[in-house]
């Protein structure tokens, strides 16, 4: 019988997979499940965006260009623009979804065995991108006491060999929901240019910065330009998860030339997402203020119902939405799959990711969970009244 | 400055992407381009996969199942089932394209260095997919005087080294259009049974199979449940090629389990598309039918035309919409730039890919050309006009 490769079976498992059957039988016992678990927003998609798909007038479905068309990147570039992010549509690819475009940024870079130094705890499926491509992910840890602000410059210089390519940041945070400040990019920037590494940043959160702090992008401090490349995408922006669009932006022509080639190889972008995400451009300005205030609250309530739980320990996110807590228990993944295949408060429980996952450190985040605030208010009270609850009774 | 990776140096250019430039041109010269290089077919959509589009009520447009959603694989299987594969919905995972199907499989099976032996010419993306995966891959020549028929399995079985994990195959065939018979599927499947091979079948043109001749699928062998995968894509069945949904099928457990984990890493496939392609399984038989007898036509039109060219020779093709001739030029990259860029025949020229780019062994295939016989039949006679017309007088 033929077997399966090393990396296949490297390859890790969504740390959310292995709760999802626990999820479908507390439903099919009739239990409630809230959840918190992923970041699949519940805000409507922009109107302009799904109209123009329903209006579209296909006829014959044809392939996109590979880097997606010049008149979309042409709206791009200003949509950048507007961002104090000053590229053209020449820098610019199109992907199929941020997920695509972290795997052509990672394949044009390092080869096998190269490393990317990664903040942790991180978005999982980095780890995934990374064994796909066989590249190594070198952690350097931050810590829920500063609120997973950027760990000191000289970690990241330890940890810097021959084969580092590149560090990777995601900004704002997922899982963190942290938002680096310019400050912090800054202190990247040296050491970027220091050690002539690449600075990849997954910027698909820019829009969800709250508290009037502003979004650094990598690529609008001057100076970085050859070592900027930007993850994008529109799932989180116009909650549009589903569409799988995504881009690659960098003014290095070398990496753009070289990121290309990985693009004409699987031929194009999904074409009716394309329309959407044109479209999406066009979204008025109070469709972004009112999702805005939306999640401000929502992370208001969240950290706030969090904080009255004795023993829990949440870290104030500023970005995104998502926020890591501590638990009084030591092992969040079997306390995850309790709630679900033990636990109901009224016939209600939740749905929680456990935060080792995020971790690429042995051991690392055993007692934290992350939660999506991407339910209503009055969904997220009883969520954490729950937690609260099953916190009381659960015994390790 | 970062530098790019090997791998990313190593990536292969589309053997065509070299000629747009020089096509645009002709077209802003005011010459006609009839376009045989690309295998984009001018047939229109299904109705009803456009409508189901049209009509969606979608609200949020979420993430869909890694794996294609249960509904949409219950209905493949039954497609697959009148298709004489007789697999579950377990066996199959949907993805975005046959090529990140094809990705998903050599992730799977193949580690770097590790080889899979492909008969040339070959699908040109192969190599892309080859290269990003860091698998390398093994030619063994077929011919173009029995029509690229199976290569002898002795010339097989000199290529098996402790590295090889695969034979994969494309039938019908894309670029030579030739339909692998029974006989031939049948000793492949003895020689990756010997071995402990996967045998990778690319059957995206399954219903392109002419002259009465049937599809052997290798998930139809008894036998062979263990050892065979499918690549499958909608993009050339229902004309839609920029929906970007394709399927892996396979009964092999293990191969399947690793497969989810590279879809998992990738969150979903695009939610239009999935609409699109689930709703295309009810397409009525007469478009598959009239589809069919237009292919044939064209096919027909096309090889009786190229074989009037005096030094002309031509596969005949038994499937897909593809054929290979043979030209008497020496190189036949120089000759399709020159069409584009000196010649014109009443401001008209042709576009066609140099096989070159079919081919891994260097220095093969130089005198060849593949035509995708995608226009009507009054521009494909065109075409071939014109193609001699310029044979005439090209000089080396």
């Amino acid at each position: 019988m033929p077997t399966i490769s090393k990396k296949g079976n490297q390859m890790p498992e969504s740390p959310i997979r292995k709760l999802v059957p626990y999820a479908e039988d507390a439903k099919k016992r009739g239990v409630k499940v809230y959840h918190l678990n992923i970041g699949q927003p519940d805000i409507k998609t922009p109107q302009v965006a799904l109209d123009a798909v329903k209006n579209n007038n296909i006829e014959t479905l044809s392939y996109a260009r590979s880097e997606g068309s010049e008149e979309y990147r042409v709206k791009l570039s200003k949509y950048y623009k507007n961002n104090n992010i000053n590229v053209t549509e020449d820098n610019i690819i199109v992907t199929t979804g941020g997920s695509e475009a972290l795997f052509f940024t990672m394949g044009s870079i390092a080869d096998a065995d190269d490393e990317i130094i990664i903040p942790e705890p991180f978005y999982a499926n980095y780890n995934g991108f990374a064994t796909a491509s066989g590249v190594t992910v070198v952690p350097v840890i931050s810590n829920i006491d500063d609120n997973f602000a950027l760990p000191k410059i000289e970690d990241f210089e330890k940890l810097i060999t021959k084969k580092t390519k590149a560090i990777l940041i995601c900004n704002p945070g997922n899982p963190t929901g942290y938002l680096y400040s310019k400050e912090e990019i800054q202190k990247l920037k040296e050491i970027v240019l220091k050690h002539d590494l690449f600075l990849i940043a997954d910027e698909v959160y820019r829009e969800f910065a709250y508290d009037g702090l502003e979004h650094t992008s990598v690529l609008s401090l001057e100076g970085l330009e050859q070592n900027a490349i930007i993850v994008d995408s529109v799932s989180k922006r116009y909650s549009m998860c589903g569409a799988r669009i995504g881009c690659i932006v960098s003014k290095n022509k070398d990496f753009i030339k070289t990121a290309v080639k990985f693009a004409q190889a699987r031929l194009s972008p999904p074409t009716y997402a394309l329309i959407a995400s044109e479209a999406a451009l066009e979204t008025p300005q109070s469709y972004f203020d009112d999702v805005k205030a939306e999640y401000v609250e929502r992370r208001n309530t969240l950290i706030a119902e969090l904080e009255k739980i004795e023993g829990v320990k949440v870290a104030k996110p500023k970005g995104a939405f998502y926020c890591v807590a501590q638990l009084p228990v030591k092992d969040t993944d079997a306390f995850a799959q309790w709630l679900l295949e033990d636990f109901n408060m009224n016939n209600e429980t939740v749905m929680v990711a456990p935060a080792s996952g995020f971790y690429s450190t042995p051991g690392e985040g055993k007692n934290q969970i992350r939660m999506a605030y991407v339910l209503n208010k009055k969904d997220l009270i009883k969520s954490v009244e729950i937690l609260k609850e099953a916190l009381k009774v659960y015994k390790e």
